[in-house]
């Protein structure tokens, strides 16, 4: 699949659908653009933030879930997710009236889990360590056959919701945008969302954590390379296996390069935020961050935007993370 | 002096003025407006929240020392802070080739004191226990007979530089926006600010730190109330011994009520914004958002707006706020 087979439906959903109160861009927040000028400062970057962390359920994934449940006609939709699609899609379907299960693994941060039931979504929690999420979600599938099993990141619908985010970053033609991968849901909806408004020059880099870097050495050898199992990054929201299907459709020659960033530079990336740009990120959001701080000759002298994707982070992990260096 | 007395000079200001670059509508930031979904389901208000976490120096105060900095004729402005001024005003001061000499209490946060040096102003600490910062403003000033000694808060440059805040704020015709009050230039900007833009009907509400109450004093008794010191409230940016002469002009007529709040309801707010809303509040902030802990039932379906002054907060300060409760 083509980077321009996506671009009929991304071109669809950003038409003007005042008749339709379902549609995406009544729905979504807008994305914060912050200066962060001590931030700046200190990196000696010309830097901007493109900050999710105040999108409903406080981070992008609300664009994607909210774009799928709107599609399906499924009433019911079943996923795995570290937690923050599950809340987005929990808080979509409470919106649009439908039905969420979520499948969490036992360690996701209890924020995550406490959201996911305040959004009205119903969470089955899983023990990772005896049995995957896929399983899981294959045996609940069984129970519920009424229900749609979604993907967080493979799914066509996914990445044309994550497209909005490109789409309103093309505009600004920064040099570059760098975007937090896992399973690469929100990468492909960016380089698509940015193509597609016809901005060609933008690249889109990805940052991965180090200890889960199979997108760079996917990228590297031209093909799907599998983690043997979920990384346990402190960047949660990108403890995924692999890239997806649909995604390394996109990425394959969308993106200009992966910079896979150290756990030390994620959490001195959390720390720097708060210090100098009030900002409070979840460690998968500062993935872009720690980017800068891991090859900071390569932005040099660029004009480059920091997509920071949420800031669902544990009160205790964050203590830390401040606390440090 | 009246509030109408300032409209001229605030319409003068907030016509286009391109050919002037300094101007203050092409220097700041505009204040970031966020529908703080989980918030309002813990507090069953319907709350928005104008941030300026994101301002420039990372509070409104930038928009007064800008103000005040590009109309005064010195190069040289002399002022005492608690901190969040004199950053602002360090950088306006850079932004526009002036020399900045601030006067801290040497019990500030230390984040505040090291912005206000990187910004390129000079700080001049003080101990509050033995001589007042006004005392040290006045020896200073003997030293320094070129420079304008500035008040963070008493003059109408500054309720001006703030007005723009409120003129922002006016189109959205709140029922209520909630201000923290110190010496009262916010406050007194904002009522000028939304009555200037033509809007009578939303209510400006003041939150001020129960334990240095002069300003609601002050309005109960009809005349400007002092502490008899400084009052050491974790609000720091609050520790004012009384309200000014040019912004008590505005309040005593422009103001619908100010609400104590207590200490803890400081502290909840600043947890709670962290928790729900992903938002980095400092104390001073986030008396707005205590306002409603402290009052509720005042509140109750009203469509309310509560102004977070700032994010600047020293990170020890603020890992014991968040791990509370």
């Amino acid at each position: 699949m083509s980077v321009h087979a996506h671009e009929a439906a991304y071109y669809k959903m950003s038409e003007p659908m005042t008749s339709k109160p379902d549609a995406l861009e009544d729905a979504i927040r807008p994305t914060t653009l912050i200066e962060p000028r001590r931030l700046r400062t200190a990196l000696g970057i010309d830097l901007h933030i493109a900050s999710e962390t105040f999108q409903h359920t406080g981070s992008f994934k609300f664009r994607a879930a909210y774009n799928l449940a709107r599609l399906v006609a499924e009433e019911t939709i079943l996923t795995a997710s570290s937690g923050n699609f599950g809340q987005a899609l929990a808080y979509a379907c409470k919106l649009l009236n439908k039905n969420a299960i979520i499948v969490m693994p036992e360690t996701s941060a209890q924020v995550k889990i406490d959201a996911v039931r305040e959004h009205g979504g119903r969470v089955e929690p899983v023990d990772v360590t005896v049995k995957s999420r896929a399983e899981r979600v294959a045996e609940l599938a069984k129970e519920h056959p009424e229900a749609l099993v979604a993907s967080a990141y493979d799914d066509p619908r996914v990445i044309d919701g994550n497209a909005s985010l490109g789409w309103e970053l093309a505009p600004h033609d920064f040099d570059d945008v760098i975007v937090p991968v896992g399973g690469g849901g929100l990468s492909a909806g960016i380089v698509q969302g940015i193509r597609a408004h016809g901005n060609d020059r933008t690249q889109v880099i990805g940052a991965e954590p180090l200890i889960g870097n199979d997108a760079a050495r996917s990228l590297r050898e031209g093909r799907i390379v599998r983690n043997e199992r979920e990384p346990q990054t402190i960047a949660d929201g990108a403890r995924t296996v692999s890239l997806g299907e649909h995604n390394w459709a996109i990425l394959k020659d969308g993106l200009a390069g992966i910079v896979e960033v150290p756990e030390a530079h994620i959490e001195d990336a959390v720390r720097l935020a708060f210090l100098r740009a009030n900002l409070k990120v979840e460690p998968t959001g500062a993935l872009s961050i720690g980017a800068l701080l891991t090859e900071p000759e390569r932005f040099e002298g660029r004009n480059v935007c920091c997509v920071v994707t949420g800031g669902n982070v544990d009160p205790e992990v964050y203590r830390r993370l401040i606390g440090g260096g």
